[in-house]
């Protein structure tokens, strides 16, 4: 299933900071970065629930927000991007 | 039908920050702004294509970044929220 992890991490504090960096490299694990704080992510329903605990055991509740949305259509239905796009379809055929 | 707002725009010159505040301002009037630079609206066709049209014509395509996520199913299904949550939900029950 194609997942949406969008967060705000509070950055006031070293300890956000590092809740930030801590974020992003979990994402980066599982799916590519499309914006500062988005990622698009596909991932069976083992692997989703493993990012989310992972996730959750990072952020602050208290301090920080984080957003997970489940995409149900193909791709191609769900999304419009514009401006700088930054996503690599890898399942694409590949032309040289 | 419920759309998900995601922008980056650069803030590093006058102009990018001039274009950040247009496009907050563009999207509070469609939705609900959920994280510092995400919106969850709900929109028919007719608005949603207003909004895509006034976020282009604002955004630099080539400095900034936009997608609008298109969410088919309901918010419950779609959405799961923590931390920090900004959303209200008028359209449930008002508990006093």
């Amino acid at each position: 299933m194609d997942i949406l992890v969008c967060y705000d991490v509070s950055t006031e504090t070293p300890d956000g900071r590092r809740r930030l960096r801590r974020v992003a490299r979990a994402c980066e694990g599982s799916g590519q970065r499309v914006q500062l704080s988005v990622f698009e992510c596909t991932l069976s329903d083992a692997d989703y629930v493993r990012l989310r605990d992972k996730l959750l055991a990072i952020i602050d509740p208290a301090e920080d927000s984080l957003r997970l949305y489940r995409l149900m259509a193909p791709r191609g239905q769900s999304i419009e991007a514009y401006g700088i796009d930054r996503y690599v379809d890898f399942t694409a055929p590949l032309v040289v």
